[in-house]
This record gives structure tokens, C-alpha cells and sequence, in this order.
């Protein structure tokens, strides 16, 4: 089953909020109300759930539990994925110390910086490494995805240090830098300037209506 | 001139590159070269440009430095941002701290926390105030943005102080938390988790190709 990148933005969303919902002891819930606390059309929402064969009954909606144990079912990964991150400031800290990232299918196997007085060190009770040793460690640690969240200046010769190590197949790209891979490895990127900017030019001109 | 939102999206990204590329002094750059860069395809990068007019030389390419300020002028706003932020966490303040945040388009007038060690004191420059003068703060100071990066627990609260100070425009939610907003008021939220999340499931089916 193919599904296209943003189906699966909705569906991490979808996990979230249904997540939030059964520990709030809702029991049921409409494509109208998960359109509303997203910001989706109800009918983007029914149209998702359907693909993944939950059809709501109409006038009462979804059972939260069991379309919140369907999603992660679809979501769900049967291993745990081995994670180095690069870059340990403000925002690599700010992602170690995320409840959200720290679930049990992740583990944070490496963190490298070149700063001397974080080399060393357990950071968050992960060991953190000179960046020069991002090839040896990575690939004795078999990390396949690396957090990149260094300066836009570091990004390439990070990315190249981790490909050399032979194990990387995914990035996460937290740094504004751009950076070249082979077709072979994923690359996500964040880029919260960016997302501010954008906010900007839709506030600019009214008519465009983001989604 | 109506953009779609990925269309805006692919333009903030040519605009970073081409700013780049103009400070390492290259005067000409291809779509495939862009493509390549960015991880676009080249039909994708021509056919963005020649929307805006900008069409390449063939065998030569663009010129970077009138491309560059073109694309500037589209992206750019007449006006200086009046931005307020909530919570100054490792995310706050890794944001505070980031060049391409604190550009003369942007002019931080408040922070927020509840924090009393940071309540009252300057961080980066900017005053930080009690969460509860939200709406007065806000009103007082125009800010129409406001940056999320409180807690999931705290964002609806958050929000609708910020809503209350009737000046809010549009929001950057840096936030696992959701929360509704009336419908004129613009929100672009930015999950780190969630597009690690995003990632794992491209790499565990490595059929799904993003983009």
C-alpha cells in the first residue's frame, strides 16, 4: 500500500490527537471534530479514514480507541531505530529533553559536537563524541538516522562524515544549511525560519489559504 | 497572484539557496543545479520560476543575483513583523538566538513565560513578561504574530490570551499541543517530533518516496 507524503503528515496528526483523546476518556469521536482541532476539511478526514477502511457511523463518528490502535498499527515500525544526532545547542538539547522523543521504538545511540567541553560527556545519559568520530561510531553503533542540527556551515561535511560510515539511510535535517545526498538516503528537513516566512507572505496577502 | 501554498514553500527555499550562492560569488546557477541542491526535480525548478516570469538561458542558466532579488520582492513584505513569543524554553531560545530569526523584518516585542526567574528580566534583548499579560502586552505593543513554544498542557490557554488581545494575526506553533483558533486567524505549525516520526515510516516502506 502506497501513501503519499501528505496522507502520512495527517496520519502522524491523527495519531496525536487520538492519542490525546483516549486519555482524556473520550469514547467517540466525528470527522467534523478531528477536521476542527486540526485545521483539515471533515470530509479530507473521512476521505483519509476510509483509505484505511474506518468508515464512521454516521451521527456518532469513530471509536477512539480502536482508530487510534489502527493508525498506530499503520504507523508502527517492528524495530527499534538506532538514532545519532549532530549538533548538540539549543535546539538538539531542546529535542533530547522531548518527552515525544524519547519513546521506547527510538534510541539515541551517539551525539557528536566539536565543542570540547560537551565531548565526553553523557548528555540526557547519552555519550557525546568529537564529530571527527562520526564515521567509526555511527557505524559500530549501526545508526541508520541521523539528527543533523548543526550550523548551516557544518551541514555538508557532517552529512558526508555519516555517509562514509555506511549505515546512514535517513536525516532529519534541523539546520538551515543545504546539503547534497545520494538518492539512496531520505532526508526530512525542519526549518523553522523558514515556516515563520511563510506565516509572513500568507498574513501578506490574505487570499492564500495555506493546506 | 494567487501562490499555493507548496509553491510558497519551494520559493523560501530558493530564496536561502540563492542568497548562498550569491555570497560565494557564483553568478549563474542552472535548474538543475538548484534541483539538485534542494532536492527538487529541474522541470519542478523551471516551471516555479517561469510562474514568476524567470525564465533560464539554456546552457547557461539563471542569474543569480537578479533572481535572487526577484524572488526577494515576492516574498517581501512592506512592513516590519511585530512578533510576540510564548515560552522560553531550549526551543524559545535556540529561535532567539538563530541570525535568520532576527532580521530587520522582525522586531521581537515580547516574550512570555510563567517562569518567575525569567519573568521581568531581558533575554536576547527582549523583555520577558508573566503569561498572564498576554493580552494587555499584546494589545499594547501590536503584535499580530505570535510563536507558540509553550508546552502541549498550556497551548489553548495560551492561545486564547493571545486571541483576547484582539491584535493577533497569525501563529508559528512550535508546540506538540492542539488548539483552535477562530477561522481568520492564520496558523503554520512546525512538529519536530512528528516529522522524525514522518521519516521512520518513509524509511520502514522505502517504496513511499517523499516529495
Amino acid at each position: 500500500m502506497k501513501i503519499a507524503e501528505p496522507t502520512i503528515e495527517r496520519l502522524v496528526q491523527y495519531h496525536r490527537l487520538l492519542e490525546r483523546l483516549r486519555e482524556e476518556g473520550h469514547r467517540v469521536v466525528s470527522s467534523q471534530q478531528i477536521g476542527e482541532l486540526l485545521g483539515f476539511k471533515a470530509s479530507q478526514v473521512r476521505k483519509d479514514l476510509s483509505y484505511f477502511g474506518e468508515i464512521g457511523k454516521r451521527g456518532v463518528g469513530y471509536h477512539v480507541e480502536r482508530l487510534c490502535d489502527h493508525i498506530v498499527q499503520i504507523l508502527s515500525s517492528p524495530k527499534i531505530w538506532r538514532i545519532a544526532m549532530a549538533g548538540i545547542g539549543n535546539i538538539g538539547t531542546a529535542l533530547l529533553s522531548n518527552q515525544s522523543f524519547r519513546s521506547p521504538k527510538l534510541r539515541f545511540e551517539a551525539l557528536f559536537d566539536i565543542d570540547t567541553r560537551k565531548i565526553g560527556s553523557e548528555i540526557f545519559g547519552v555519550h557525546c563524541w568529537d564529530a571527527s568520530e562520526i564515521p567509526v561510531v555511527m557505524a559500530e553503533r549501526k545508526t541508520e538516522v541521523l539528527i543533523l542540527a548543526v550550523p548551516a556551515r557544518a551541514a555538508q561535511s557532517c552529512v558526508d562524515l555519516a555517509i562514509s560510515s555506511g549505515v546512514l539511510r535517513g536525516v532529519l535535517a534541523l539546520t538551515q544549511g543545504s546539503f547534497v545526498v545520494p538518492d539512496e538516503i531520505l532526508v526530512v528537513r525542519v526549518d523553522i525560519p523558514a515556516e515563520l516566512e511563510k506565516l509572513l507572505f500568507f498574513l501578506k496577502q490574505p487570499e492564500v489559504i495555506p493546506g
